[in-house]
């Protein structure tokens, strides 16, 4: 018996079975006991042996993570730093992809329901544009942890973002501070709430500083880099071509930039580059890339601690104290060559 | 009742549930007659109704993908090689790191025994220097193909590799043409079977070239950017510094650049650099990195594709059939300025 068990018993004057059967939900305890037992095993910090309660609940010791894509430097560093938490606590990491394919998700989804992983941390595919599935998830109770790519439709959940529209305003504000007169908006979905705030950013800078917004200047991508090339190529081939670039995703920001060398455009002179971006190479290339880097490996570890938080507090049976926090973390604007206004 | 059962029933004489149960290696039929049904099996290329089978078996329609880290991108590419596969067959592809840790991947082999999982594609760590796990493993008969960093020490398993051994010879080669007096030779492990075949391909071109192996040439890295960085830096900042890098790992080759950088050598011309790699950038660097590039995508998809023959095979009881491939893909050597010889 653990001296907290036993503590609980003693403030409350009762038995440790009760307090024991009552931590469990057990039928056998009324509502109104369970209530205080509840309560106080909150406010004093309470802590189940953990090893008795995953065997009592077969637990898997697995979490699962689902993201749309593995080729973003962004979900790599976000995986380790998710990882570095599992591993501390002992879990396995299970990943899976989406594609950025809502009938992917969905199937991944369903497939994850049945007690095959104990928790889920998300960032949703690009395509993800009805919720019913996420809402479903919800709704048994799968302890789930949304990260920069949140579902903005189910209330009361866990999420770890970065300052998103912020982050997009400084973007677009340095680009103008740069010279910049015509700033195209490359991203990658219309239905991310990530995309929408970054739009909602660029659209209040461009205004805050007195410039038209111009449709023709928004670039909506797909998950395929050879369309993605023709039409940036396209709009950059056009007399009006814009003199700034911001960039959403960094694989759009490489494409730029291998745009730019067909065309025989020069970076920053005839066209600035600013992109979100997680790129190891960002300060080695021929012209450096000015990024907006979000701090990934920290996203990765904060979810993760959400989540074994919920874990830890579902084992308890604390379902009804609500603990859903959004933490939102700062990305760091990194001014480099691509950027430099023309002397 | 399939077509194909009919058929080997009618073939043999016998009647199809003295097939069905031959084909499920059932106690019930003798060893004789399972012979006979299995090698006809073959020879017809009996297909099993997948559907039927994965119902009897209680398949878990998964398969796991062992590899030491992420943040490589050799194995975000073949990642993406296997997922395109299982796609296609219906399965999930669940990813384990070992974080190139042998503690941790005997762990994940233990948690992956025990059916929950189909098949196995592996890339061992660079630590993992015993294999009694791996051999345990194979003898449990679950199905297992290795790539890329393979285990040499057991017997008739499935590998997918690519000419580590020549690779190696050509970019030492490609060095001491473009003028290299001093080439060092960077890795990650002494363990690796494709660290061994690259270091002995490295040497021979030396031998072959009349030049002297210098073992302070050589620098094994860790899984510890910082202390990579302290050893490439500290190499390069000796009076008789090398003239010519050969990488075995992106990673060791963008911490030359950095190293380079901040001693204010200047590549090409003091320091050349040739680099195992599948960075999507390396063209784009202020000094375009020179690569030995795998190709990490069909690595992937070859090896999916050899675990799905062997799971297949598996279903109807072939497992008496050899059929363990060893599948070399070759690598491409594309030259940019990092090898530039200097005029």
């Amino acid at each position: 018996v653990g001296t907290n068990l036993k503590k609980l018993a003693q403030e409350l004057n009762l038995s440790i079975a009760t307090i024991s059967r009552a931590l469990q939900d057990s039928h056998e305890v009324s509502s109104g006991t369970k209530e205080k037992v509840w309560a106080l095993a909150q406010k004093l910090n309470y802590e189940p042996n953990p090893y008795a309660s995953s065997l009592r609940r077969q637990k898997s010791k697995t979490i699962a993570v689902i993201i749309p894509e593995i080729a973003n430097n962004f979900f790599t560093l976000a995986i380790n730093g998710i990882d570095e938490i599992a591993q501390k606590k002992g879990y396995h990491v299970l990943i899976y992809f989406t594609h950025d394919n809502l009938e992917k998700e969905i199937s991944i989804i369903k497939h994850l329901q049945n007690g095959r992983v104990d928790g889920i941390l998300m960032s949703i595919s690009s395509e993800t544009d009805c919720y019913d599935h996420l809402v479903e998830l919800n709704n048994k109770k799968v302890p789930i942890v949304f990260f920069d790519r949140v579902c903005g439709e189910i209330e009361d959940v866990a999420t770890v973002t970065t300052d998103d529209y912020e982050s997009a305003y400084k973007a677009t504000e340095h680009l103008i501070q740069s010279g910049c007169k015509r700033i195209s908006y490359l991203q990658i979905s219309k239905n991310l709430s990530i995309g929408k705030k970054r739009m909602h950013g660029y659209l209040n800078a461009l205004k805050d500083y007195g410039m038209d917004f111009n449709e023709d200047l928004v670039v909506y991508g797909s998950q395929n880099d050879n369309d993605n090339y023709s039409k940036i190529k396209s709009i950059l081939d056009k007399e009006n071509r814009p003199d700034g670039i911001f960039a959403s995703v960094e694989s759009l920001a490489i494409i730029t930039y291998y745009a730019c060398i067909d065309l025989g455009l020069s970076i920053p002179k005839q066209v600035k580059i600013i992109s979100f971006s997680n790129l190891a190479t960002a300060p080695l290339l021929s012209t450096s890339l000015t990024t907006i880097t979000q701090p990934a490996f920290e996203i990765g570890k904060e979810a993760a601690y959400l989540l074994f938080q919920k874990l830890k507090r579902n084992n308890a049976k604390f379902n009804n104290y609500q603990f859903n926090n959004n933490i939102e973390l700062h990305s760091t604007l990194n001014i480099r060559d691509s950027t430099k206004a023309s002397s």
